[in-house]
């Protein structure tokens, strides 16, 4: 067993924290590590919570810690930043609410940075969420501001999303939009006391019946973070859709699919890896000495070379 | 040829948004289309602009343009649509600003929407700037709000980035954190007429200063698009941005790393689809029957049976 890993089952947090850093830095043995911990078999919810900037994900996310340690959970945060490279500080000062925590042994709160591509951000964030899965934690919670693509897949790898909107914010016109429907196992109207709720949650139920089926029925919870209103509901009701996750036929095959997925992308990153050795050898760049190469074809005469000869082989 | 590249080479703006949709959707034959489109070998200046939103990247794309036209050159314009599905819908406004030019022949201007990854629009929008190349534009003008890493990416392919940033915005401060002077060909301090421009213009400076050489140093721009001020000095700046580029060895060698790039994206994109294909036939979730399957382990096996049988004869 990695000996990192080793340090997690003796649940030593230091070494959570380190060996977030090493997949973060994607360290060689990365994969080796990652199955190591893949046997601990954690038993944590996990949580993904996504919306748009101030929808009032961490302040809900805040009050989810503090019921969830009155019930005794322990619980992990993962604050993915986002990913602007403009507005890269505009949420630390929603970190800094969640400071209270940080003195609880039974919190751990971590941020995730955007380094190098954003796939790179995604991949991290997902082994993140499985090694403080590992690690033991009754609940882990992944929270993104919903501004891409990679953000998103991210929520592919956790149990249950929920989606954060607020009364009059537009939001539900992107939702439809953006497919957001399909990532979102439950609604949470947060601010619900702000005028327009009705109304919201009128749009969001005739939304969520266009998915409905006999099995499983997307929720819609009311909350005001701010006044702690509604965060055991919400608590319920991702209990509700993990007993669906775990209990139901359609439940299962999404939990298989989500494996599946998991699969491709790690086998994606691997060769990815082994090419990039390859072409590091082939030094591409040495083609464009005459200015004439199409990068088209040369792409394509690279590919067969490392098919025939590297791919077996390296 | 490719019957499309033909009617391209024949100056059909029909042709050119058909490929660009082509492209967009990453047809069978792409490679092939766009390998043929690299022989027309354009003369384009291309151009990308990037910058918080409310920077006023549109208006000034907007100045450029109408300054252009005076100057007899067509323009093409590649926006890139924000990637947030929270607030896809912010820059369409800005959209309108260039209708304006919708009506002149010498003018194309094409929005590219996020579909399926944000990977998958980088490059899309790098074969669009190729294709409006070769169509025979003077200036293809891309424009991204500076939302994330793939965006960044598509300015990689461009031969002048021009970072737009506004006074009192804190942009700056972003620059440092994110890598962006990496990226920056010049800079554009618009609204140049609000206070703060002097301290703004002087920490720039600063910053250029830590990345100059004798033979290129970072330019600044003074604008305030809304008065269409600094407009031909924005031209001037871009244009000597250009000569340093083919006339100077620091230039050829940016030259040839973007091509590098470019190679390395290509095969990465074909080797993806190929071991998608792969993963298809092999129906990765049948190995899941079992619960207790660790997907890092089945990873590098599937990855390995790939390498040894579909790798080479698929």
């Amino acid at each position: 067993m990695h000996p990192i890993v080793e340090r997690i089952a003796q649940k030593d947090i230091r070494a959570l924290a380190k060996a977030i850093t090493m997949v973060e830095n994607d360290v060689p043995d990365k994969l080796d590590l990652l199955s190591d911990v893949f046997q601990l078999k954690g038993h944590a919810r996990l949580v993904g919570l996504t919306g748009s900037p101030g929808a009032g994900k961490s302040s809900l996310v805040n009050r989810l810690i503090t019921r969830l340690r009155q019930q005794n959970k322990t619980v992990a945060v993962i604050a993915v930043d986002p990913t602007s490279p403009f507005s890269g500080g505009a949420l630390l000062g929603d970190r800094v609410r969640m400071h209270q925590h940080f003195t609880d042994e039974g919190v751990f709160i971590r941020s995730m940075a955007t380094r190098g591509s954003l796939g790179g951000l995604a991949r991290a964030t997902k082994d993140a969420l499985r090694l403080c899965d590992a690690f033991g934690f009754d609940v882990v919670i992944v929270e993104t501001v919903g501004v891409g693509q990679s953000e998103l897949d991210i929520m592919k790898i956790v149990d249950t999303t929920a989606v954060v909107v607020t009364p009059n914010s537009g939001d539900v016109l992107q939702i439809f939009k953006a497919g957001i429907m399909e990532i979102a196992d439950l609604f949470v109207i947060n601010k619900a006391d702000l005028p327009g709720f009705g109304k919201l949650k009128a749009l969001l139920k005739e939304l969520v019946m266009t998915t409905a089926t006999t099995e499983h029925e997307t929720a819609i919870i009311k909350t005001v973070a701010t006044e702690n209103k509604g965060i055991d509901q919400l608590i319920t009701a991702i209990e509700a859709h993990h007993t669906f996750l775990y209990n139901t036929h359609t439940g299962q095959k999404r939990r298989l699919d989500q494996l599946s997925l998991e699969v491709h992308e790690l086998i994606r990153e691997e060769i990815w890896r082994d090419v990039g050795a390859f072409l590091d050898t082939e030094r591409v760049e040495s083609y464009f000495k005459q200015e004439t190469v199409d990068p088209y074809k040369l792409a394509q005469a690279l590919y067969e070379k490392w098919k025939h000869n590297g791919g077996s082989d390296i």
